[in-house]
């Protein structure tokens, strides 16, 4: 069976004026590079009929797969409609179970349905309907010599189910048992860039276009592609994978989706600990990344944001006279913080972060962007210090990576795995 | 002057695959429209020479301003130069101050450099080059029958400066005191979107285009679009938003860039206020969104996320007989906690976050979703019971909202404003 490609086409005038992110462009790009469908275009164009229906067009002349979004709502505005019905060459006709549908939706929510709502019960005949079980316009489906042109309303939340749930069944059988693209990421913390293109300089030489690298906030992640039958892509991608962990170590923390406070969360509750926090300059964010994972309350026991040195000394028992000493930002007050906030908390580890986000309160001495991370377990205090050259909201997400890897550092420690 | 449309084009087949989200595509639409050039297309191709040049061919054809942006790195991958040679018919010949720029910058970092570097200083014959301080690979504009093609590399922090300083003035140069597009969004909070457009709906329907509404996490956000000379667009959208303000009231919180955080910032420091806040559901956000606006030590003192029962009776005193008579997540709870908070920081006001972000803890009396939002002053305290039906991360956004949006009411209620 051949390998198949496609056109991604977005449809609205927002999306040419930047007010919205093309949040379906992406994910319809991954969703059909994931089943092994080569997406050669995208393409965005405005809610006008005459310029929609070239787009489509030659989209459907260039792509065996089309796939297109927004335009498909009630106001005058949308014009996707009137342009299927020129690129189908067939005329609207009123879909009455999609009708039923949506006079039920507006029943329900006790509304009076406007007029204009009718016209999203219109369909080109002869195309295939899609029910949307969360929005009022249903997908549309045309197919026709080989080419497939789906057409979806434009809300992501709407274009998710209806994309998995209706639309991926029918290209997955187009494609058969044929060829696939896998990707894997393979993600990176605590080496830069540069010390990880280093480690694996051969391999990205050896496979252009196979490896590639880019870094993130604190994060490296190196993404290898597989392509071949189902059967063979995902052992291709294992033997990357193993061989990447064996270049790079524990500076692998985690894989695809994976976020590093799950992992993070996965150690700790492997280990049975606890543990708590004490921020100041990342204000919130480390405890945020944490209890963004669901289940964190199992080990997550207390964060304390201390801005002002009082609630340091309150909150965190940091004596006053060694901030007096050493300055808030200070490898020592990192310590006291990590040490008073975990014997407070009666938990196994204290993480703490002191630092200057910026753009204010910077120094020659101690400059914006100078970060203490500390880690307190029942063994005592250890330190880092990093200095950030961001913006503050960058400063603050370095910072929480940081202290988030000094957990996930000290965790695989501690299982005595290398 | 005539006015301008645009295309813009994004290259590389990441795009395509949906690892990365195009940033450049949004930016470079907000910036094109925001000086009044009307962009009608977005493409996206992969690193493929073929198709790179017959996509600028189109472009070039359907718009007169092309930005295009990527693979012009040094790898094989990279193909844009040679499409760009086809395009122009011009050869690509070695400029000499690229490649010197870019020796040195080697030389400063002590790196060897390697020889596929030289290619990104080719330049088509002719092009005007814009240097590139952020990177290695120049920008690159070529001018032909009233049609303008700019190219630039790819990363975001190099696109940013490079398109700002030097390819905004030449385009200023063209559109002179020509028509501007502008665009201005007044953002709303504390009422739905249906509510919104309740108060609204005439404007709605009397200027179709002009105005539109995008519901966003406990946000509303009415936009508002004017046409005309530059020094009228100005009084038109002043206009829109007196109009859009008597309609909406307190409702409006800010306009533009502006976030709920910023503004409540901007309303303590005004007044002179402290604040000090209380979370459990919402796991640091608040905080993180309150200590994300520079200047915020200011007014804001700590934060206690108290995930235990343990640690809201320790931190925020609240009396563990009123957490077992009527459970953690509970107006009296949620006061308590405000309450508590306020008089250990000695604040002003003290607000609270209690609830259940899910997916799990969630019973049949008090399903995932229900929040209890608390605001402490020195006359007593205040509650609000809502009940969010989203996903874990989003839930807790929506509990961050109400909460800052508390506190924000509460402040206007204070000045006296209506």
């Amino acid at each position: 069976m051949k390998a198949r490609n496609a056109e991604i086409v977005g449809i609205g005038t927002e999306l040419l004026q930047g007010a919205l992110e093309d949040t379906n462009g992406r994910f319809l790009a991954e969703a059909l590079h994931g089943i092994g469908i080569e997406v050669v275009y995208r393409t965005t164009v405005g809610d006008d009929r005459w310029r929609i229906r070239e787009v489509l067009r030659q989209a459907l002349d260039r792509a065996a797969v089309v796939v297109a979004t927004g335009g498909l709502g009630p106001t005058e505005d949308d014009r996707t409609l009137d342009a299927l019905a020129d690129v189908t060459g067939r005329p609207l006709i009123l879909h009455g179970e999609t009708l039923k549908w949506i006079e039920e939706r507006f029943a329900r929510r006790r509304v009076t349905m406007p007029q204009s709502v009718r016209r999203q019960a219109l369909v080109p005949k002869g195309a295939l309907v899609l029910p949307n079980r969360h929005g009022t316009a249903p997908g549309l489906v045309w197919q026709k010599r080989g080419r497939l042109l789906v057409v979806l309303p434009g809300p992501p939340r709407e274009v998710r189910p209806l994309f998995t749930e209706q639309v991926l069944p029918i290209l997955l059988k187009g494609t058969g048992r044929g060829r696939r693209i896998r990707t894997r990421t393979i993600k990176v913390c605590g080496l830069f860039e540069s010390q990880v293109e280093e480690r694996i300089i051969d391999l990205l030489r050896a496979e252009p276009g196979t490896v590639g690298l880019l870094a993130r906030a604190g994060e490296v992640h190196v993404r290898v592609t597989a392509s071949g039958t189902a059967g063979r892509v995902g052992s291709q991608l294992d033997a990357w994978e193993r061989k990447l962990r064996d270049r790079l170590g524990d500076a692998v923390f985690g894989v695809d989706d994976e976020r590093l406070e799950e992992v993070v969360g996965r150690l700790l509750r492997l280990q049975g600990k606890t543990v708590a926090v004490a921020e100041s300059c990342t204000g919130g964010l480390v405890v945020h990344r944490i209890t963004n994972v669901p289940g964190s309350s199992e080990y997550f026991e207390r964060g304390i944001v201390a801005y002002s040195n009082r609630a340091k000394e309150e909150l965190l028992q940091v004596p006053s006279s060694l901030i007096e000493q050493h300055g808030a930002v200070s490898p020592e007050v990192a310590c006291a913080m990590a040490a008073g906030v975990r014997r407070l908390a009666k938990t196994d580890l204290g993480v703490a972060v002191t630092g200057i986000a910026g753009p204010g309160g910077g120094t020659e001495a101690k400059p914006v962007g100078l970060t203490y991370i500390a880690l307190a377990d029942r063994q005592g205090e250890e330190w880092y210090e990093h200095r950030f050259r961001f913006a503050r909201e960058e400063n603050k997400l370095w910072g929480s990576q940081m202290a988030l890897e000094a957990v996930r550092r000290s965790l695989l420690k501690t299982t005595g795995k290398k």
